[in-house]
């Protein structure tokens, strides 16, 4: 028996899709194209259903497996219209199976393959089923033998259990008649109608050329991913009003922004509907305060439930399905009026009351990065301008056709770019040179403006514009203020037409470089260092997965000593680059080191003193990740970074240089005595416990390296800090 | 009057020749082609009447000016027969002038170009002569303006001394019938013949490509720059046998290996020549010595005499044409015998007795770099690799068509390439790997191979080599003992015939990395960085002038504060990058700062403690260079180097990572406290004394800057150290 297969997949990190086209024949098969015309198709996600034409080219009589929760009456209800006709039409024999409550059951989180791929050879019929499931174990222990005997135990009972789980469904001849209703469409932007759903939908490469008219400079609209309503969680957090203490923690950690703290006020309260629960907001006046989810944007990671502080959880997941009726109570709470922040902004809490102009990004479940990069546009999103360096940040934020990166009331928010891997940094400083040198050009106009005669408004708006715009503390009022009296003064005067021209430049903007540790420590370090050196103002944040996650896991310099991965598939040898010790070594750059699971308050303090910091900053952000193989799993990540912290492998510091000057610490160290031990903390990670299984030998003396390592880097720090 | 001009020129970065195409008339010039035909031509070196054919092209009746210190006597004596005949037969208006003479007695040291102008001027009869000398000084008052008014003074006196310095030869008529004496030739290699001398008299471009045969390649012989044999020095050292201390420092200072010691021993004493001085060897048994210098490959500079410890100096800077003498007994000297080693090479007296495997390269006289590379060469030339970045260290190794690397009497010697600017840390690092390979394979088939029945002295001599193959000391004798049993055992195994094949790689070999600060700190820092992070067994020199010198002094980051460079015309903001302590913080790279002339000992141990560290090494060499605008010249280069680190500027320290294994402390500061004012080193080199005159207002905030930064650094430093 021959096998030949092709997989096409979009680029989103999780919940994306993934086609697999396979051919099975007792010749070898040469067929270099897709298939058009199948035997069998199977469909992983319930949610797959509404989104793609899933049975598009399933022959007569052909099989399909549909994984999903829904009983035969659920499948009615939910199956579409050309689905159901498809099916009944075309004499499908079709099979369902709820492969991830099979998956939950045996441990195996949301991992359905191994059930899947049973079921799959139990209908397809291909080789005898005994056969495969044999090759099927064989092939388990090969792939997750080093992973531990738990592992090979349970992707064997998902073998067991997935090739008897399928139910043959009883097509009902009513599936016949059904007819097509036309979806009521909620009107959506053209681009959404045009480009974005028909490439979402697998179709883009039918798109005609004129379609793209008005897009045809690569400039894409911002805000796009909102559109995208993916539903790919399993479960969703449900809001307990009762139990919630108003914290805002929840909001903190979430990688997609998809649950969010409203304010409502009383005017609103009267009209809203029954089911919008709400609560009186704490310390806020005559303001009333509801926890909103968008269960369809939602990963259902779980970490704003394992973070919730509340001694009762005032989160619990819940499957999907039971809480799409909040899609609407989501859509209506971001109706509302937006608010002025009642709180100080730069607070843990106070963040969240600012909107995330970071949503719904194509990140995995329980991302590491992403957390961090949204709480930089709560801070700075309405003037930032972000260069982004290639890898996983640059895939969740810039996933053709959708963007993540969105704009709040006033249509403000970030301008992002991404260029080359290596010369990300370059980019970033190439766009501060350029507004750089506008804004310059803008002072000096403004500088002889301020001698016209046009009143004394003028004047003040002018000499407080010149004598602050290098502040970004309440930069937007003052050049508000500005355009204001442009505005009024109605002058002709060539000067005042220049300044009106660049007046998107008269708000002091937020220079952001964004990337990786492949990135900063490998392949754009020449450039990122050269950047830091130069002494300008941009702010750098380093997404630090110790691994070049977007490819899958290969070693960078921030891999730790004792790591397997890719290129060091027998630990590494070699320790953790010090990247903030580098920088720190100029003496006039921030640094900082941060872990938002380990400390809300000094991740926000890092990026609220590095984006004030009138100089290039450092801000090197612990992320958790997939490729690091969380044994308590993705839900956790955001524990799993202050267990980090905890052991002593992260250390939490924050290097001012400005602190010299006011007579105090550069150097402070925010890390704590470790608490918990440190190979505790590294057998909690697969990239670290499969060493042991694989080469029980060096592995000890590697683990005995990686915690020296970070004792003497500690001890390092401690004699700069001055103790 | 316009004016045309062509430059051509070779690429020796002293002493080389450029060929200035000059054309002047009424009509704008527009000829894109260099002169044939010649009015006027001026030779600047008399050396060059030998060496070039200088006279190609005059016109009769044309005139020529040469700067020589000859009388007419001494002309006669040293013109060649050619150019006695084309001035004879072609009716030449012939000049002299002492330039040289002249410009030392105005305190110009070296430098001609005024006079040289001014002269130009008067004989040339372009415009009138008072015209061209107010022009000049015009032009000098631009020029050097800001380098202060004595300077501009001094430049002054040098026209109005030109102007009426040059003296017509009365050319005998007897000029017109000597005879051309074949010289007897001395016989050379083929390649020097066929290329080298024809290249060097810029007759390059006529060479047919069957010259090239053999060397297409592109792999050129070494030691071939022993036969340019420049004369360029105006003063050569010449040795008082009676004064000197046998110390060997002046060889050991020495940027052009131009002045060496030499064992006679007592076979050899009964025949060496009456001139050939020697004097007892102290502390030597039945040796003579005697400090050997090659008038014709000095170039002046001086620093052998001034680094000279003796109470009265043992060398005293004599005309070139006084110790002309020397060319043949140093010529005996290195015909002598080699001696082994008396004393322990890596001593500073020591090292000297080995043999320079640099010599004679194309750099500046009082070059701050080569001394370096040079003492390298003296310690570990035989097995070395060296991979160079581009910059002056390339151009003064690999001008073609000479090479100043070279070979010694077994015809060992160092590899050496170079690649792009900014890969060279990667290209050397393939050269380890490479090696790397080769040895690991050859280490298993001498694993086997000693297995092999063929005698207990096989045996041994495997296992030596077995067990010391990683280390540096003595591996040229346990591959040698090796090689000698491989020949011995004449085995057809063709195991054994695999070792004999690749008998190049069992010595051990020293790879290393050259380059500037332009490479180091910029342009190379990505990949070096990533070298030294790769915890592989590589050397990295880098020769810190803290500016681009190979391209006439751009701004690097190793340039500190204040120092005025082209890119920071208005002095260098930012501080200097500090490139050891980034190394130093991955915790297993050696790295050490030195300067030669502040301390020898400390130079030569770094280096060695370099080499035998099994893993990266970084040591950063300060090396002064022209482009810093020495006050005291570049004769005392190396008292300057001694100046910056007695003023505190550069910082002396060793980090080795292997001393904390054995209790040691890793990071050892061997500078001590400064004695010197800081301010007053800097007045001391126009990079930074010019800032004063220029930007007075700014200069002292920059200047306590440097000097601030330069503390900061000292402290951060004895931080680490744990004072």
């Amino acid at each position: 028996m021959y096998a030949q297969a092709y997989f096409a997949y979009d680029s989103k990190k999780s919940g994306g899709v993934t086609i697999s086209h396979l051919r099975f024949g007792k010749q070898p098969i040469k067929a270099p194209y897709l298939i058009h015309k199948a035997d069998f198709i199977a469909c992983h996600n319930q949610s797959y259903v509404d989104r793609y034409n899933v049975l598009e080219g399933l022959k007569q009589g052909g099989s399909f497996l549909l994984n999903c929760t829904w009983n035969e009456r659920e499948l009615a209800e939910n199956l579409p219209t050309a689905m159901k006709r498809y099916i009944w039409e075309n004499k499908i024999n079709f099979y369902i199976i709820d492969a991830v409550g099979i998956a939950q059951k045996i441990g195996l989180g949301g991992r359905i393959n191994m059930i899947m791929q049973a079921a799959f050879f139990k209908i397809a019929d291909i080789i005898p089923v005994e056969e495969a499931t044999n090759y099927l174990k064989e092939a388990v222990l090969m792939s997750y033998g080093k992973k531990g005997d738990k592992v090979v135990a349970m992707n064997n009972a998902a073998i067991d259990t997935g090739v008897n789980a399928s139910v043959k469904v009883r097509v009902p001849a009513s599936w016949g008649n059904v007819q097509a209703v036309e979806d009521r469409e909620k009107p959506v932007p053209a681009f959404v109608k045009n480009i974005l759903v028909p490439m979402n939908r697998q179709e883009g490469d039918a798109l005609p050329v004129s379609a793209l008219i008005a897009v045809e400079d690569g400039t894409f609209p911002l805000g796009t991913a909102a559109y995208e309503k993916r539903g790919i969680a399993i479960t969703v957090p449900a809001w307990q009003a009762d139990k919630c203490i108003q914290c805002n923690q929840c909001a903190y950690v979430c990688p997609h922004a998809a649950i969010r703290p409203v304010l409502v006020d009383e005017k609103e309260m009267a009209k809203v509907p029954a089911a919008f629960v709400t609560k009186p907001a704490t310390g806020i006046k005559d303001m009333n305060f509801r926890m909103a989810v968008s269960p369809l944007d939602c990963t259902g990671c779980g970490n704003c439930a394992q973070i919730c502080p509340a001694q009762e959880k005032a989160l619990v997941m819940e499957p999907l399905a039971t809480q799409l009726g909040q899609a609407e109570l989501w859509e209506y709470a971001l109706s509302l009026t937006p608010k002025p922040n009642p709180i100080k902004k730069e607070t843990v809490k106070g963040s969240q009351f600012e909107q995330a102009l970071l949503e719904f990004s194509g990140a995995c479940a329980g991302c590491g990065e992403t957390p961090y990069a949204k709480l930089v546009t709560q801070l700075f999103g309405d003037r930032m301008m972000v260069a982004n360096a290639t890898g996983c940040s640059s895939v969740w934020a810039g996933s053709t056709p959708s963007i993540p990166y969105t704009t709040n009331h006033c249509g403000h928010g970030p301008a992002w770019g991404n260029s080359l891997f290596e010369d990300n940094a370059e980019y970033g400083l190439g766009m501060l040179l350029g507004v750089k040198q506008l804004r310059n050009k803008l002072s000096l106009d403004i500088e002889q403006a301020v001698q016209l005669d046009l009143g004394d408004e003028w004047k003040a708006a002018c000499k407080e514009w010149l004598e602050h715009k290098d502040s970004g503390q309440g930069t937007r009022e003052k050049a508000d203020r500005l355009i204001a009296e442009l505005e009024k003064v109605k002058s002709n005067e060539p000067l005042i037409r220049e300044i009106y021209k660049n007046k998107d430049f008269l708000v002091k903007r937020s220079h952001w470089i964004f990337g990786g540790d492949g990135w900063a420590y490998d392949i754009g370090f020449g450039g990122l260092e050269h950047v830091l050196a130069s002494g300008e103002d941009v702010n750098v944040l380093v997404f630090d997965t110790e691994v070049y996650s977007n490819t899958g896991g290969q070693s960078s310099k921030a891999t730790p000593t004792a790591a397997i991965a890719k290129f060091a598939a027998s630990g590494k040898r070699t320790g953790k680059k010090d990247l903030g010790m580098i920088a720190m070594s100029y003496g006039y750059v921030y640094v900082a080191q941060i872990a938002m699971g380990a400390d809300k308050n000094q991740t926000l303090k890092a990026i609220v003193e590095a984006e004030a910091y009138p100089g290039p900053s450092l801000v090197i952000a612990y992320a958790p990740c997939i490729n690091h193989g969380l044994k308590a799993g993705m839900s956790l990540s955001q524990q799993e970074a202050k267990r980090a912290v905890d052991s002593g492998y992260w250390l939490l510091y924050r290097y001012n240089p400005q602190a010299k000057e006011a007579g105090q610490k550069t150097l402070l160290i925010d890390s704590k005595e470790p608490t918990i031990d440190f190979k505790e903390f590294l057998m909690g990670e697969v990239r670290y416990s499969s060493l042991q299984k694989q080469f029980p030998d060096v592995s000890e003396v590697l683990f005995e390296k990686t915690k020296q390592d970070a004792r003497a880097r500690l001890e390092r720090y401690r004699q700069l800090a001055g103790r």
